[in-house]
């Protein structure tokens, strides 16, 4: 097959992670004779620097007209600081909303070679950590009205929230579906005593649930949801939640993985065309120096692979990859312990390639 | 010192704690020479109940009459599925808010006797845990304009998160007073990369840090802090944040401390008059058994005692009590382990009042 990948390198340590992915990329395309092109994307700090905007819109037209993307991680000290719409993340929220990506999948999962990183006592973590947030990524308050402005002498903002059914139908959907494929239980997360969307998003739900008696489901408070990620992580399959609260609890459970520098994401909205990028930030203190861990990019791209483009034996082989890798002891500083061999960032592309 | 303490029994198993916190205070009261009256008022399930209503201004008035209110937990499955006004959650909003009290402060303190119930590594734990967070209770989110109707044919609902300057600037200040008699480390949680609302509150916060000089200030986004509250809490003195995510967060942490039921918290506004209550809900289905804990209830009695009636004596003799009994192995089942002696909620407080 061919498919245009649009890239975006990103900021700070992130270009790095970028170029072992593509390696990987390009090595699975050789061995299962497809063909990759790549067109270069800027985006965050990088487009700020060229164009004074995070996002122009001929680069978000060529993601539009790519078959996917690929992203390391943007933003970094050196834009910090600028007014709201100048920044870095800025272009990653259009990004977002441009493509229509409204669901957001991160997988929680512990890595048996590295169980011993996750923070929480062994016991837990035995019972298993595997589950994945679903996260509505295009709606809600990263979407709303914002406003700053001057009232009785003094600044008022406020933020909105909206949701209207359909955009919690869609996602939730998603959230029934992909519980489906898996342990069939499904949570959703919300705070139904306080928000009117949490309630809508209840009623949409209940209304979905009757369509998927399989699946097993039950609604849990946000705030209960953040101490039972560290409480009892194993009775988790699928939680389906909200922009702003998939936010807070998708990073709380890539935490007790312990190894978020083994972390991919993939965002998709109605077609097959989707965003790909690991759940870890650009890592501005370690930039230039070789020693980021490109295994959440990598990560990512096999998820590109299987996901959108449908090639699931190919995103077999790098995931076989990568736990041959981890199985041989070989370690990114991170994820490094005693006993093992700690390589740099190209090295790790380097032992990937070499398992492929 | 003569107090009037209006008493929230609370529903399900809350009344069980409340009775065993008052007997601690009428034995404080004899020892030290004072008198507490108590006003029993009704709020959350049982005001439904009586009244149709979480709580009636009646109820409220002598919650302002009073020289401070303590609380047990209220709501629970019987009155779940009311419409929005009518629920048990609403009345306790409703008193926050009519008693003006802004800052709400939730410590969250590993016990040694109990170090080994946090779900958090031996080596994270012995670090230490022993921060507070200021939640700002009136506020945000809760308090916003919520609304639902119908759009294009289907529903839309709103939720609108306002904060203005004083607002942010009050409870700002409490960050930074906890912090000057503490550690002196502030940590303002926010999520300035994407709300309005942050922004201002990082604003309003770089004004008061050049107020206070000798508390070492950082700010930090609420994704990354939720990660870092298992990661490395030890990093923590005080976090200060808005209604919401300090929700999230202080479960998040009163749950790494791996005894949720001996949490007290106060909430507090510009005078002396306060709110204590523990942080656990009511507890529905152990209501009536005789095996809910009542340290958190306890605790909170003791906070009031040394934050709203300046009573630090008092307050160290129920917190020495506490202390005393967990040395001594007794505990309610949910604290419990081998060795130790599992007793009730009334025979915990017989136990506590024996070493008042
Ligand atoms: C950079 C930021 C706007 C973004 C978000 O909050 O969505 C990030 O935290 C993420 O989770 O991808
Ligand atoms: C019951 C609920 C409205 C309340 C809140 O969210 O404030 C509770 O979770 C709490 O933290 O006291």
């Amino acid at each position: 097959m061919e498919k245009n990948i649009a890239v975006i390198y990103g900021d700070c340590a992130s270009p790095e992670i970028v170029t072992q992915a593509l390696r990987v990329l390009d090595a699975v395309a050789e061995k299962f004779g497809h063909t990759f092109t790549y067109t270069k994307v800027l985006m965050g700090g990088e487009a700020i620097d060229a164009y004074g905007d995070p996002l122009p819109q001929s680069e978000l037209d060529k993601c539009l007209q790519s078959d996917s993307v690929l992203l390391g991680a943007i933003g970094g000290p050196k834009w910090e600081g600028l007014p709201g719409d100048k920044r870095a993340e800025k272009g990653l929220l259009r990004l977002r909303a441009g493509m229509g990506l409204y669901s957001n999948n991160r997988p929680a999962k512990i890595w048996p070679q590295l169980a011993d990183a996750s923070p929480l006592k062994p016991a837990i973590v035995e019972k298993g950590i595997d589950f994945i947030v679903v996260r509505e990524l295009i709606g809600g308050v990263y979407f709303g009205e914002h406003r700053t402005y001057e009232e009785n002498g003094e600044k008022v903002a406020v933020d909105t929230m909206p949701y209207s059914e359909h955009e919690i139908e869609r996602i939730g959907r998603i959230g029934f579906e992909t519980a489906r494929k898996r342990q069939k239980k499904l949570t959703c997360v919300d705070k139904a005593n306080v928000l009117d969307t949490s309630r809508l998003w209840r009623e949409v739900m209940h209304r979905l649930a009757a369509e998927y008696p399989d699946v097993e489901y039950r609604e849990m408070f946000v705030d209960n949801c953040a101490m039972q990620i560290c409480k009892d992580p194993a009775q988790f399959d699928v939680i389906v939640t909200e922009n702003m609260f998939g936010d807070i609890l998708s990073d709380e459970a890539s935490e007790i993985t312990g190894s978020i520098g083994m972390v991919p994401s993939s965002s998709l909205g109605d077609g097959t065309r989707g965003l790909y990028e690991p759940i870890h930030g650009s890592a501005p203190d370690i930039a230039g120096q070789d020693i980021i861990n490109p295994i959440a990019c990598i990560l990512s791209a096999a998820m590109m692979l299987r996901y959108s483009f449908d090639m699931a034996a190919e995103a077999d082989c790098i995931e076989a990859a990568v736990n041959q890798v981890l199985n041989d002891g070989i370690r990114t500083a991170d994820i490094w312990r005693p006993g093992c061999e700690k390589v740099g960032c190209a090295a790790m592309g380097d032992a990937i390639l070499a398992r492929l």
